[in-house]
């Protein structure tokens, strides 16, 4: 593992923005995108794994109807980069993820610890594996 | 609309670095500052508009009194950022705001969308229009 | 005290993702070596001053076990950093901190203030002093 430059911190600090901007914005379809054809995401507090963009968007749309009446949004903080040997990046952060209701009531949704492998494609970054546990306690 | 440079983004976080220290520290005199002289606050949820710093700052000193007995923070994440063909800077991101009271007790204010144009005078980066939406679902 | 260049301003938000997130992990051990052999935690709100590596040690370490049943997350914003004569890094940063209990419940913990001194030692950065207020309003 190498550490990565100053441009590609800034520039995958970018690729973050704009793939939470459209996660937030709850349009699944760009956000799939974001990810490579067999991109994984993989959440480990439920023991589930959606491979491939069809699989993410099938689960994505099946779960939209349940945000119709929240506004997600995720705010993550200390990213972690490294560049691998085969020259994707290795990037951890904490994700702290809230919800605003009817009338601007903002509540917690939970916070998570995520890990991601990204690829270059062209000139896009993207997202080749995810993998996501939900905080919980040592002791519960 | 171009894509930003690493040293453009960064100077770009370092400005909201500066403004939002600003804000939080209700110096309302500093804080309007970093507008143009001309500048536009337009809080799109309830429909009203601040033209120009001493509207900024006339409503901001009416405001304060309501803050002396919370502490206001903005936490912001996902800055979209691209560079307009007449040198402004277009930027986007969320805000979520938290408001500490009496005995260090937190809570959630409410979450935002912000949409600024900045523009550079001399040395120094300004706002020149910012467009607030309180977050709200699709459905209520 | 003079502007901080685009890489060292990455380099210290690179710094402060590896430190939080040796806090967040509750590596006390690895956390407290994020700090000058002299360094110094000043909580000014409690006015306790812990000064050396091993005081924080003991310090965190009589404090972890409240910490079994909750995951500590630091959420930092609005960085402003300035480069002093001595080559120093003087960085005042928000912290919001959130706990996520059993069953993935989050609440918040509080917010602060914090303003570092940073100091490069060989390749790496420590912090030599921090100083941390709990936020409170002016008016009880």
């Amino acid at each position: 593992m190498a550490a990565v430059s100053t441009d590609q911190y800034v520039d995958i600090l970018r690729f973050y923005a704009h793939q939470m901007s459209l996660l937030d914005a709850q349009d699944v379809k760009a956000y799939v995108k974001t990810f490579t054809e067999d991109g994984v995401t993989h959440h480990v507090h439920r023991g589930q794994s959606l491979d491939g963009r069809a699989a993410m968007l099938a689960h994505a749309e099946q779960a939209l109807p349940r945000y119709r009446t929240v506004v997600v949004r995720h705010w993550n903080d200390h990213y972690l980069m490294e560049r691998a040997e085969d020259g994707s990046f290795v990037v951890s952060y904490g994700s702290l993820v809230t919800l605003t209701g009817a009338e601007g009531v903002t509540r917690f949704e939970s916070s998570y610890a995520v890990s991601d492998v990204l690829v270059r494609e062209g000139d896009e970054l993207l997202v080749k594996s995810r993998s996501l546990v939900r905080d919980e306690p040592a002791e519960g």
